[in-house]
């Protein structure tokens, strides 16, 4: 089977469990939950596809549907075993991103866009449903809290052009670019990572 | 006339005057109130055409804009009233997801997308305007809350289905299906429906 | 070189500053200051490009995102320069408004859309981008505030019109409405205009 369909399909999930999650936390309905697990899952892909004017996935390909339900079920079967729900959510929105990411630069590549143009879309595929996710919930969009977010995106993307040049193969540069945007996240957060302050000098409001 | 034109722009009154509602209660200048009319209407009609590649309806045929603005003067002049301003916002909500919901299904058949998805796309052309219209309005989505909304599109989607096997006209099939998103969503307010909670065991925060 | 292409990339800059003047004021990291002047810079003309089924013109041509990176760039070492933030804001805002009114509506024309739906491209190209960055930034989307904004982008883009009926050149005819947006919304918050008020008999809440 397509290793590109499976890791979309993998990537469609941590993104639906963490917008049911968020939904969750936010009390709303069944079907609130499940609308903001599609919408989290599908929002950057869309986006992507609507911006490469290439035809939708999800709307071709039922499988995401299934897998996107399916998703947020469990999600909300095993909320109680879901225990530490921040830790879990931060675990599977940063495997989205990871995914997401990746597959955003090489669907850019595939339409012929500039690399700078597909890291571009690489990073929106990756935020942009946690983005409305966020938008829709009143929270702040998580990718612009301190932690470093869209940096592994840019990491990852850029690892990415790098290994193109080298001969391997391209499920393993695939499988390697995305391990990069989930490490550099992980590390982030694990020893408090963040971008040099540039506000040491600016007027406290 | 055309069944369909007259459904579309009777739905497009009522989100404009539920736009126009919402707009005023946040104290908007009379553009801005205008500005949300617009967006409450044809919001998720142009969602809707931007997924399906379909032409952009209100761009071509200007019927939308005299409408929208027609509805948003009615509203401004005749809003003391309309009285019980949430009752009254409440009515045109409902009317509007009920006929955008049969709308979006029809034209995603038209398209020859499978049933499910279009279903999907029902509910979304009828509820991404006013999620748009809440979201610029700081309002938590009124789609979100904890009445019946996505419940009532799903099952008029689901009638659309189940009449297309009956030999009930076009014309009947569409009537049918929007009363009942429109039946199912006042029902539930009276009788105060709930969908089953999931949050018994859910950790509490 | 083509007077567009100017117009358009001093429209990206103020925006691209505006956007991360807006973000610094919310004390974003770096790569969250680059994202939401990008944000800024691009929404309202991917918008409408989207709208017009047009090519996305910053996915082709690579000197808009120079642009947008130098800007913020700029926005961020000269922060503490920069001054009275909140006013240097609402210059660039201005200026930004003004350029994409006037692009939107020429663009609009080029599609052969009718007048009053490019003045509405229009409109859109020059509040979108504002919008997505005030609704990310949790902010109240300052077209929506008091002050005279969507109408200065009318009257620019009724002038655009206006003048198409005189002997003037394109070039003109593209500087004269800019001036206009800029010079009306400037005379409006200078004399505090605002539009006539429609609350005085609404119920207070």
């Amino acid at each position: 089977m397509d290793l590109i369909l499976i890791v979309d399909l993998l990537g469609t999930t941590a993104f639906a469990i963490s917008g049911a999650l968020v939904a969750m936390k936010k009390r709303l309905d069944l079907f609130g939950i499940f609308i903001i697990a599609f919408v989290t899952a599908v929002g950057g892909g869309t986006l992507r596809d609507i911006l490469l004017k290439a035809p939708i996935t999800w709307m071709r390909d039922l499988n995401y549907l299934w897998v996107i339900g399916l998703a947020a079920l469990m999600a909300i079967l095993f909320r109680s075993k879901l225990g530490y729900v921040r830790r879990s959510l931060f675990l599977f929105d940063t495997i989205g991103i990871a995914l997401y990411t990746v597959l955003g630069v090489q669907k850019g590549l595939a339409y012929e866009y500039p690399p700078i143009i597909c890291v571009a879309l690489g990073v929106m595929s990756a935020s942009f449903g946690g983005v409305i996710r966020d938008l829709i919930c009143n929270e702040i969009p998580l990718i612009f809290h301190k932690e470093i977010y869209a940096t592994a995106c840019l990491g990852g993307g850029l690892t990415y052009f790098l290994l193109l040049q080298t001969p391997l193969s391209d499920n393993w540069v695939l499988i390697v670019s995305g391990a990069v945007v989930f490490l550099i996240r992980l590390l982030a957060v694990i020893f408090h990572w963040s971008l040099p302050s540039v506000y040491r000098k600016f007027p406290n409001r």
